[in-house]
């Protein structure tokens, strides 16, 4: 059978990524306690191609995938540098996106449950290897100009904190979640006795924070944890008096 | 050419719906002040096929389509007459979703803006014609258990309230809007200077609302409301303390 | 603490269900080759509320999930009739939709690969229980109005089949996918060699189905099915030649 | 009342953007033969914010998002240089998302109709104005190595072509959308009779594409498309027979 991907091309324009989307598959994952989550990645995975070449065999991403061990920084580097090699490629991509499970207990009861952060590694492996890792922690915001101006009450509502944090070295998903919830003004539970609902709601009544103070609290915090060598942080709140979201962002190389 | 889908099927299958659905078209709705909105309408239409004809020709569904005057429930029995006509079925349907906008002064300042909520008409042509209108309302719901039990504050959320109703006329969107809207906590708007925000703050604290009382409320309204055959309503909280939703729902055929 | 949802309620209206949604959880359900598959889960869980009580406490909902044993028949419907009596309500629900893996060897080259397709169980536990599997299947479907009328090629797409299935014992979801594959024009794969490739391509090009043709042969699948009680049937093509999708649909109670 | 956002803020962390997001609003848009289109767009709008000031007042934005005329490039820059003096920033951001409808006769019958394609505009003004247009139009993808291994047809698919241009000037939809259609292997339609859909059929036949392929005949034909100094290309195809799909991506400065 005649090989068109491996043919010719003569109209000599690079492309800087070919492969795959929207593959799911099965992964596990470490967590912090040394126990392994097992859960659902959707996987897109890329090589660039030159100039000159027409295609790429694209079953080879999926072989990849099907030969990877885990989702360490180790596995996913190995996995980049076979496909580089393989492929005959200068840089290898993929991106990994999860559901993750914190254990949590609820602050009053301490009855232990289980709430779900999305995570993302966007990972890249040419000369260097690039890795960035993203997680969307849900939490609660209370504004604070609706607390100073209003009588009684305050509006309040969920919101997203969405941090990606290039790295030089494996962190932990649970650390970069804490970091989240300790600049909102209360973290969420999924499972609370009344107790527990008296204390988050005169929490985050004590705790208002703006769009823009969870964002800088997270800078602030990212800025002095280990390995991080730059940062972004979203957050975006579902306004409870809007049918539209507020949100503050910023990113920052950080000088290590 | 020969005619495929006219054939004999000896399969003995009728089929209940066959046609096409997510096609995006523009269209006009008349507001309940004699204006034209317009906006872009998904669509989905079919018709039932009996069970010895081996298909439908799906291009009919685009001519009728394109042969639509407007939104009202004339223009849609008259399309989905002629579509059953020509396609020799016994039913038509179809469903079309669309974002239509509400006009809406702030509530202290007065200063007035816009708001998106989403419509979809459901209709059936048989020897009836049945058009079942749908809402999707945007509002703000404030735990009463979470002020009863706090020293201070009350967790709040934007929910969304879904209403359906078969209607033997033609009735306002705005109607079923403010139906909605008095039965949540507060309304909710796009632009809100602070005197309004304090407002719906202090509102929505001294006006509490499980999402059962606000499905609850709904209710009691759709029953006294003229031309309304049945209804249901769903009421969605995205709670602010967690990170799932919580619902209520109910429906009722009403005797007319 | 006052407990306000169970408060007497004086409007009379009784509501269908009361729940929470969106709540993700980490499942485990069995395969049909007696292997245990680890996969996230999407859940909403509801009771009935009479018409004189305010509320239905929610945190009894995640309790609920939390003490689940797995996925098979027997422990869904253990764990809806605790929430019954613990809630005190006539009926019980839950709907849980998760990813799940299908095991396949490439037609030609045999080489082994995962595909994922969507399944979700419906359940209901009142005085009967009663449970609906859905599966969404992503298969090939080859036009066979293309193929006659043109001289060369012919226009496919990917497709999918839903099926709902009522049921009156476990059954295998693999089973339900090999009646949707069986019915559509080539199943799809995830890791193909060339020579799977010219297999598949060739298969299709031998096998056009319209969206009508595959809704009736799994129809006729399904109605021989032993344990059916109730099946519906809905396949959906995202056209390569248009930005609308066609799709045929019908359901039926099947005599046992 | 205290003003709060206007107060002085400790942190020293400046925020790269603070704004809204998710709001819907109905626009108009010119087309290329001078009619007006209304559509329904979905907005961001933000600006920076200094290191000492603790926020922004949000409602500004819908109050920009009022007094808006259009959507040419001089509205949209009046519009963000009134934002970015109000709200006292650096730099002014937005970005509209909408459907767009091209008007296309069917290749044979010359039926006309409609099909949607959907638009962005993202926009920067600090002390220059920047404007990237972003389309993304629906086309079909036969592929090369399937037609030549296989003794008859080719597995095709319905593919996305996202195209991506900073420009200096106004230009039309319609011509970006042309460039994406001349390099797939053949343009989709909503409404095709029997003569049209053999015509697509063997046309798509005559002229199988990679993703690589349409990637690189878009970047050629961009490369000499007057006025566009930065592009970037993606061509997504929804393999017909994978449940995942294959996608091609490059960008590039232009030398003007």
């Amino acid at each position: 059978m005649r090989d068109l991907q491996s043919e010719k091309d003569l109209r000599n324009i690079p492309l800087k990524k070919v492969g795959i989307k929207n593959l799911k598959w099965p992964v596990t994952v470490m967590n912090k306690y040394d126990e392994v989550q097992h859960t659902v990645a959707e996987m897109e995975l890329s090589v660039d191609l030159p100039h000159d070449v027409r295609g790429v065999h694209m079953s080879r991403f999926v072989e990849a995938v099907k030969e990877m061990k885990g989702l360490s920084l180790g596995d996913i580097e190995t996995m980049l540098e076979n496909l580089r090699q393989r492929l005959e490629a200068k840089v290898a991509h993929c991106r990994i996106d999860f559901d993750y499970f914190i254990k949590r207990k609820a602050p009053v009861t301490e009855i232990p449950s289980l709430y779900d952060v999305r995570c993302s590694f966007d990972c890249e492996k040419g000369e260097d290897f690039k890795f960035v890792m993203g997680i969307v922690v849900p939490v609660s915001t209370l504004c604070p100009c609706s607390k100073e101006i209003s009588d009684y009450g305050a509006h309040n509502q969920r919101a997203t904190i969405h941090i990606n944090v290039e790295v030089d070295r494996d962190i932990w998903i649970e650390d970069i979640v804490r970091i989240a919830e300790e600049s909102a003004s209360t973290p969420i539970f999924s499972l609370l006795k009344r107790p527990d609902e008296k204390w988050i709601t005169e929490r985050a009544y004590m705790n208002p924070k703006f769009v823009e103070d969870a964002a800088r609290d997270v800078a602030i915090r990212l800025e002095n944890y280990q390995g991080v060598k730059w940062y972004s942080v979203h957050v975006e709140s579902q306004e409870s008096i809007h049918n539209h979201n507020a949100f503050a962002y910023t990113e920052k190389k950080v000088e290590i």
